[in-house]
């Protein structure tokens, strides 16, 4: 256990890895082939599952058939919720406490009486191959009882709109954040901006779709399972549904083709999965197809803001306030309503605002249930706050630049804490100035010479603009991590962490801080993650939070190493402890460098015959805890400049820039992978990707037909500016975490961009914009069909 | 880290389940079909590995032709020693550096330039299924150019032995161990007793053969073995072949069908196993089948010791001389010459032996090589001693039981020191009195009925005799053992040991162990052992050490836990850790027993989230490592009536007894087991199995037409008898170990009853006593060649 800001004390001649563009050790075995995905886990004797969907958005279950499913040739097992009747539990973090009302809203394993959205697991069939259990699935006849759908969240408050659990309000919980004196700041107020923005429903849609398989060992009562990105949290849940010990239930992931938040926490399937395993004692296995992905895995966003601003006579802001609907789809599911908490808290973002009123509504409706998804709910409240911005410059009379500019925080304001708490700890901004890294980044993009070459384009007639969003993440939320370090006689050292590989390159992060605390090539440095059993106890990686907790908690279980290293290397020299030092590796004697043992010299030594003389532990190791005070919250700006093709309705990103505040980057070249990967997204969210539904609430977009996602070529070159300006204080690398930040301030950067393309004023108010929007704008007074062109 | 006698202070109204008969664990999944043998671990895509033999005892290898092997249907690779040139690495524990030489005697995993036993590996076939593997491997042609065989280890040691390795003796090791003045001794005696005694080849058999499989993952180095029976030591020499790092290499043993010594250690076939996963990037399987077990495993005793001894007028022992010729096979192998060592320390056994002189020699032949099976050392050194003893008995005229009272040791000489060294560690022995235990025994049974039995029936012409042999056994070598005991949130305990169950019943006795630390029930605890990744650093089961080190380990875990539980619960209920007191498995305010946790409530509160506020580790558990100071010496007698039918040279084992002093049974149900099954098994080694060679080095038993074990028809009731007068002050339980004093002293109470039936002196210096040469004897006058019967 290691409290944080233990130093380690490396002199100036040091070999340094912090800082540093190490390649990622991730790549090789992806490149090779050699990278293992879940369903590459192959286990002797497995069977197939196979999931029986609803194909209703709202119904009563009349009755189950599943006996001709049964017959069916290969078929094992058919499950359905008289096997299971148990429901997903939520994750423990607190909102329990908070919102007991939402165990009421929680996902079935299967559906009984009622399905809630198309595509809700009824049933499920195993067998002998994927194709039996998926041809047996197709016999299982389900007599459907309709209900009216209930689609839109404003629409679902509606007295007219049927509830979706009896005696239950459709507004499963109410989120109320405040501070200030927001009423007697309106009435001071010389402007007050209004507008009421929407982001559509779209989603992290990873290369690879989920899957799960699961090793029974019943003469021991065990269940090994392979899958689940959120291993210790699924050991958990999973644990409970199927009554087992937590230590008898391991649970490992592989490598992860993305995640973005929407694989996270326990579905469904997996427990059917364990509970099929168990019962018959083969192996089962389950991959997702696209289709179930589209419609059973996560969806996300979906938000309605109306938002109001006070501002001064000068554009000074007074107060804002914005009620917001929240459309979490047919059940409150995994964290939530973390995304909602967190949507609420940070509709302020990087601005110093006096006072703020936030109310969310969070709305159940007959559409697939919500988790999160990469920057979930700063994507959503930096749309609606930039936009009602751009508005209020327009009203006052004053340029994107400048309304920003005058409101942003700045080493003035820090610490800044106004008085609300975000996912239950006060926010709390330690470090930074925001309008200094505006500055700086305009003027690294040149962004003065973007205006002039805008106005010179829509001058020819060209629909060219640009757009700005500023924007803040809260990174590192969970509060702990764990690590050990063991140095191997051979002189490999292991670093096992809580945190999960899921793209973002945590192995080689990690590696560059025990590689600079132990004074070793990263090269000799293995990184293993993702599994109960070799990691007893772990968060996983969300939130931004594995560079900051993750390696917090490696640095401490290497600075913990060393000081095992100093005293054995102390008794085997015949040294003070104190007259030792890391050269290199090796523990020598300070001034006589030829005197010392290396780490695999003394990890070979320490063993048990050794460690016995000293009633000390065998090898040479350490585990720790690492523990943050408080979130951190960097900050940045979009740039975009977009061309309109009016004949089409495309679009040229002309000019892509994001840019962050770091505090320190562990490592600048990965930093950059992540961001630029992040703005891709924001990209999707902002002119392609949504999941619409028709009236009667069949999904309109189940395949890539439908679902448009930004292809290589639809993403243009984008640029990342990064200040290491301002450290914080709260964590020994003064690291901000950066897994988000590249996403969120895109789309309002997008719309910005394109209504200063069209000249008229703040008419973008939802994303995403697609081509056809586009196009009828492009031609106002067209009665043209844009789906027949 | 504890040191050991801590105590966990339990009341006088505690529940107790030290000492009591708690029923095994580990029957219901061995009864119910659920328990997982090596073969039964099947791995997706497995190949199958077939080994091809040497069929010479003795020979140059011209050359190995395995093109048509390769060109064979299935078959994936062939891999002779031009692929793995390395040899099977030694375990460190300390006769390297005594005796560096034995480097030079090491096994190859494949032969090259000779061969020097049938069955060595030549090369090995890795093929689609077992059958085309072994199909192939019949393919491979190699071609020998015979050499001389050498047989007889005294043989050996003779000019005209040809030389097994060019430049160095046969003579491999010599092994000298003496004390007081022996020569000074032999001038005062008043008797002096001379004789040869042989122990024949034979070995472990046990139900399941050894087996393999390995799973690479090449993606990460990393390589998953199952199988080997001692993990940790396999792990480290594997790797150490394989030139991976110790982490990367996963060794876990599953239900384990019999080892008794035998598949300790690492054999040539697991590195082929490791490296041709690797190779292949496949999994790959091999099982034994019994005519490999037979040739390929492990032979053990063989010896011929020339003993002479000294005494007084009254038959008081003065001195002992022993020279042993020890017939280890062709190469020295696994922990050898552990087994020497023992050998020449144990020949005193419980005797008070003033002086005595030891001298070994560790001879090399062209038979299987040896490794350690039960009691090695103390079978064959009883077997001499017990002989001599009797013979002295005839010579001074005192009965069989006289003599051995006289000198057997006594509390009066403890602790008895004599200043030698067995295993690297002073011969110590600390705790109880033969003498005592012997007459409590010979009560117990009525001995003095059995001779009065004997005398009558043999007046009646039939052959009854009885035999004594007196044991003694060292237990609980090693030094060291670890564990962790940690509480599962649903209130079941997990104990990690590195022992491992290998039938003797060692999950049940730690859980009983745990449970009464932390007074719950056994049945609430879980025992994870064979596993090196869930038990990152532990030594085996071996040696009989298990009970006392792994349970020392599990107990001090246990308390240490205990500690941990007390603390949080302070901290939880407010309460003064002093006042709080352990009750029922629940931490209770003293007088107040209403006001208290259960462990398992403690434990599921002190998730990360509550230890985070306290930097204190989440969970609530605790690692132990266990030290001894030295070996205990547990001692006992085998009593046996025996009837020789001289028709047919057939016998009846009329009466059975085996004594032990236990110093203190942990469960005395599975003591009986254990030492019932050791008898067993010394009844084999003293009337039915011997690995016999023809003249040319060919194995004449492979299989078990020629290999005779007693049956459940052969072994008669064996009646145990116990006593607990004299726990040992070495460790916290005063347990000694007992997994092998019901073997050591069977072939010597045998062959005294064999003596004693025919009533010609003693004359049987030699086991096994097969019926031939039981009807041979019967039939002194006959010319029939008794293999024509």
């Amino acid at each position: 256990m290691g409290k944080p800001g233990a130093s380690g004390g490396l002199g100036p001649s040091a070999k340094r890895f912090v800082g540093k563009s190490v390649r990622r050790r991730e790549d090789p075995r992806l490149l090779r082939g050699d990278a293992r995905f879940v369903d590459d886990v192959d286990l002797h004797g497995q069977l197939f599952l196979s999931v029986v969907r609803s194909s209703e958005a709202h119904a009563h279950i009349v009755s189950v058939d599943a006996s001709a499913a049964r017959r069916a040739r290969g078929v094992r097992l058919v499950i359905t919720a008289e096997d299971i009747a148990a429901e997903v539990p939520l994750e423990q973090i607190g909102y329990h406490e908070v919102y007991p009302q939402i165990d009421d809203y929680l996902h079935p394993v299967f559906a009984s009486d009622r399905v809630r959205y198309v595509g809700q697991p009824v049933a499920a069939v195993i067998a002998d191959t994927p194709y039996l259990a998926e041809d047996a699935a197709g016999l299982v006849e389900v007599t459907y009882d309709s209900l009216p759908p209930v689609l839109d969240p404003q629409y679902a408050l509606t007295d007219e709109a049927e509830l979706l659990f009896e005696g239950q309000p459709n507004e499963a919980v109410r989120i109320v954040k405040s501070y200030g004196d927001v009423g007697g700041a309106f009435e001071r107020a010389t402007h007050v901006v209004k507008g009421r923005y929407v982001v559509g429903r779209h989603s992290g849609v990873p290369m690879e779709t989920r899957g799960c398989i699961a090793e029974p060992d019943r003469g021991r009562n065990q269940l090994f399972m392979w899958g689940p990105v959120h291993t210790h949290d699924c050991q958990r849940l999973i644990a409970q549904v199927l009554g087992m010990p937590l230590a008898n239930l391991r649970m490992k992931h592989v490598d992860i083709g993305g995640s973005f938040g929407v694989k996270g926490g326990v579905f469904p399937e997996y427990i059917m999965v364990g509970w099929a395993a168990m019962h018959l004692g083969r192996p089962v296995k389950w991959t997702e197809d696209r289709l179930e992905h589209m419609v059973a895995t996560a969806h996300a966003r979906e938000q309605v803001h109306e938002m109001t601003a006070a501002f001064d006579a000068d554009g000074m802001l007074l107060a804002l306030t914005d009620e917001i609907w929240h459309n979490h789809g047919a059940f409150i599911r995994q964290a939530e309503p973390l995304v909602s908490d967190i949507t609420v808290g940070m509709v302020p973002g990087p601005y110093r605002v006096p006072a703020y009123d936030g109310l969310l509504h969070v709305v159940v409706s007959n559409k697939t249930p919500l988790s999160a998804y990469r920057a979930p709910g700063r994507y959503e409240g930096t749309f609606a706050r930039e936009r009602l911005l751009d508005q209020a410059a327009e009203q006052i009379g004053l340029s994107q630049v400048e309304i920003r500019r005058r409101n942003l925080l700045t080493t003035a304001d820090l610490p800044f804490v106004p008085g609300m708490d975000i996912c239950f700890e006060p926010y709390h901004f330690d470090s930074g100035d925001v309008v200094d890294h505006l500055d700086k980044a305009l003027d690294s993009a040149g962004f003065a010479d973007w205006e002039q070459e805008a106005a010179d384009l829509r001058a020819q007639g060209r629909l060219v603009g640009n757009g700005i969003g500023m924007l803040m993440d809260k990174a590192g939320l969970g509060l702990y991590e764990t690590s050990a370090v063991d140095v191997d006689p051979s002189g490999r050292i292991r670093v096992r962490t809580g945190a999960s590989s899921v793209g973002q390159g945590i192995e080689t992060v990690l590696a560059q801080i025990v590689a600079e605390e132990l004074q070793v090539e990263p090269d000799l440095i293995d990184v293993i993650h993702g599994d109960t059993e070799l990691v007893p106890e772990g968060v996983g990686s969300w939130s931004s939070r594995s560079t900051v907790l993750a390696g917090g908690a490696a640095r401490q279980a290497a600075l913990d190493t060393l000081a095992k290293a100093k005293r054995l290397a102390g008794e085997m020299l015949e040294a003070n402890v104190d007259d030792l030092i890391l050269v290199d590796g090796r523990i020598v004697v300070s001034g006589a460098a030829h005197e010392g043992l290396s780490l695999a010299e003394i990890a070979g030594r320490w063993d048990g015959w050794s460690a016995r003389l000293a009633y000390d532990e065998p090898g040479l190791g350490a585990q720790a805890v690492y523990l943050d005070e408080h979130m951190n919250y960097p900050y940045g700006v979009t740039l975009v400049q977009i061309e309109i093709d009016p004949a089409t309705g495309g679009h040229t990103l002309r000019r892509f820039v994001t840019s962050t505040e770091a505090g320190r980057a562990i490592n600048p070249m990965t930093t950059r992978g992540q961001v630029i990967g992040a703005a891709a997204q924001g990209i999707g969210g902002a002119l392609y990707e949504e999941f619409l539904y028709d009236e009667s609430g069949q999904p309109l977009a189940t395949s890539f037909m439908d679902y448009l996602l930004p292809t290589s070529l639809d993403v243009p070159e984008i640029d990342f500016f990064m200040t290491e300006d301002a450290p914080t204080p709260n964590n020994p690398f003064g690291a901000k975490g950066l897994g988000e930040v590249g996403l969120i301030a895109v789309g309002a950067a997008v719309a910005g961009a394109i209504d200063d393309a069209f000249g008229e004023g703040v008419i973008t108010t939802k994303v995403p914009v697609t081509p056809e929007t586009l196009w009828r704008r492009s031609h106002p007074n067209s009665d043209v069909d844009a789906r027949s062109m």
